[in-house]
């Protein structure tokens, strides 16, 4: 049912074209998941308006459910593909990443590249500072054993181990599962990294021990493992030749990627020493579209990022030479698409002016339609390299 | 290129099929026109959604477009229907019911049908009453010239006489453009009724001597006037004989309509009196599903309504016994539609614990999907009525 071939290789680089197989058809590699938080793309699509966007795959975040108390609801229902009208593949995340927005993530307003250290976080206002740590409180207690933590909707006590992560991913039902790990700041020190990489590697094994009592499963689901360590080049060479080792369908590299993305190459670099180039490797989190050939040519084969929807819904429309905010005066009265090449449902049926109107008068077809363009021009950004690829130009 | 048709007559009531044709296509009556309020439907339904509810016209607010200084962009653009993608036949109002609604009726609180009178009013908390009370200060002056307010959006003071209520209209491009008027409120007296109507009469005959300096115009445009005169059944007959002697395409019926639907249909009765049926009649913003039959019984052939979509967005859905509230727990695990017999993309494709799941996650999908079902299902009561008109059932 899963199978992962490489169909073309670069010679100049670590890029290579891929086809993913499986139950629910295939993704040509490398690909983009979009991200379905909660099931569906924001922005008020419908599945055949998300389809219409040449997407190949989604990703949802099964964290999300959980809090929800959504799982038997979506297993009742036949699983998210049944539940959300999508026909393709679909991906879930193991709450991991999470337990880090929850908690340290949050603490100090981080992301998965994060430039903002403690000195520089004094600059922060008090009140900001409070409602961070407000839902720093949030996590109760990471141990061997698991996470602890209150529901950021309604308080109660959620407990999340590796062994409910991979049952709540199974009874989701997506066709790629991961494995849950401790996902780390730029903050984190060699120790506490180290201390969160000893965690992350024997729940990796309890998942994968969790995921092999069920019979057939591998027609059904597999597994992506997901590289830790930090920003310290040998954590992240022992998670990589950890990761290289299991019993896994796909490499995820996770966790804080640096202070820059010099930092975040790099760490690509290292972790490229330790694992093979037979499984599809997937970046998380990341997906900014400057940076998506450079990252391909590191060999990597997907990416999931909430930026082209979350601009979308900003008023920012993907362009060639990157984006133009929409609701700025001079496209008033500019009748004429937001690109004149793009084929997406947008660009042939609206013009600037219309979009611009749109935001203005916050009607919501505004963000629905330039989630439309975004997607479909994030899909043609990825066809674009795949076809440099094939022709021997990367 | 403009005409109405009566193609069948009941021969137990006042209803009728007709057909209106406009330079736009035709729409046979008795029709809905779904209210776009700022030139699309709210709910983020992209055009050919709309389309694909069976919708035949829409009703803009021409108001609105004025208040945001939009007037001359649409115009550069070609009009509302090309700048919102609608080839379908579009009215536009005149404003008239939104000085009302800054004015005494957002005073007060108040609908077109409204059962509150003052000593109810004082039940009303202070802060209410304040915020109602600030925002009638926004009409600075009604006189015979025509009205001045403060703009809600952003306080600029604008005016609005029948002359650039034609202007404006004429603009914007809608096949039917209604006349400016004074709506007043179920509680005006008679002497200020009376008032109100002769300024509106003298409004519409400056509105239309506006309309007659334009060559040719009768191909692109046509006047609806409008019936005024509150709860009084003689200024209801004389409004009624006025509006009836104008040279108009069709006729509304506007204002206040009393304290219940009783007073309604009293008025109506007054009203028919007086008025040919060989034009269109419209009641202005009324469109509950239980009363279409009765209404179109008194010979309206058009409704215009924010309810369906209103509710669609605080999900409720129509059904045959009236609407159910999406977002009760028993409908977490239904999964079947909404109506097993409806026949619209949200039906065919999405259950109730589908919607359920949508409202809670609050994605704009949610909202999107039933504003699809609620008009493709308004659509459908109307065209059922039609039928029982057409096989002498009505």
């Amino acid at each position: 049912m899963f199978n992962f071939q490489i169909i073309k290789k670069s010679k100049k680089s670590l890029a290579r074209i891929g086809k993913i197989k499986t139950p629910h058809g295939e993704i040509i590699t490398p690909a983009f998941l979009p991200v379905a938080t909660l099931g569906v793309i924001k922005g008020g699509l419908t599945f055949n308006e998300f389809l219409s966007t040449g997407v190949q795959a989604q990703i949802t975040n099964s964290f999300h459910f959980l809090d929800l108390d959504y799982i038997d609801v979506i297993f009742k229902a036949g699983g998210l593909h049944k539940f959300f009208n999508f026909s393709k593949p679909i991906f879930t995340d193991s709450g991991g990443f999470q337990i880090f927005s929850l908690g340290r993530g949050n603490e100090f307003g981080l992301g998965k590249i994060a430039s903002i250290f403690p000195e520089e976080q004094k600059k922060k206002s008090k009140n900001q500072l409070k409602s961070l740590q407000k839902r720093n409180n949030l996590i109760k207690k990471i141990s061997e054993e698991g996470v602890w933590f209150l529901s950021p909707r309604n308080g109660r006590l959620i407990d999340l181990t590796p062994e409910k992560a991979f049952d709540v991913q199974n009874k989701l039902g997506a066709d790629f599962i991961y494995v849950l790990d401790v996902c780390g700041t730029p903050l984190d020190d060699y120790f506490l990294t180290q201390k969160e990489l000893e965690i992350s590697h024997q729940w990796f094994n309890r998942f994968i021990a969790q995921y092999k009592k069920i019979k057939n499963i591998e027609n059904k689901q597999q597994i992506f493992g997901i590289i830790q360590g930090g920003l310290f080049d040998d954590l992240r060479l022992k998670s990589a030749e950890f990761v290289n080792n299991l019993d896994v369908f796909g490499i995820a590299i996770g966790g804080a990627l640096g202070k820059n993305k010099k930092d975040m190459f790099k760490i690509l670099k290292v972790i490229n020493k330790k694992i093979d180039f037979n499984r599809p490797h997937h970046l998380l989190g990341i997906g900014s579209l400057s940076d998506l050939e450079n990252l391909i040519k590191q060999g990597i084969d997907l990416f999931d990022c909430v930026l082209p929807t979350r601009m979308a819904r900003h008023g920012m429309a993907l362009i060639k030479r990157g984006f133009i905010d929409i609701v700025r005066k001079k496209y008033q009265k500019k009748f004429e698409p937001i690109d004149k090449d793009c084929d997406c449902f947008t660009c042939k049926n609206y013009n600037l002016a219309q979009i611009y109107f749109l935001f203005k008068a916050k009607e919501l077809l505004a963000g629905h339609l330039l989630t439309i363009h975004n997607l479909y021009f994030f899909e043609k950004v990825l066809q674009n390299i795949r076809n440099k690829i094939l022709s021997n130009k990367i």
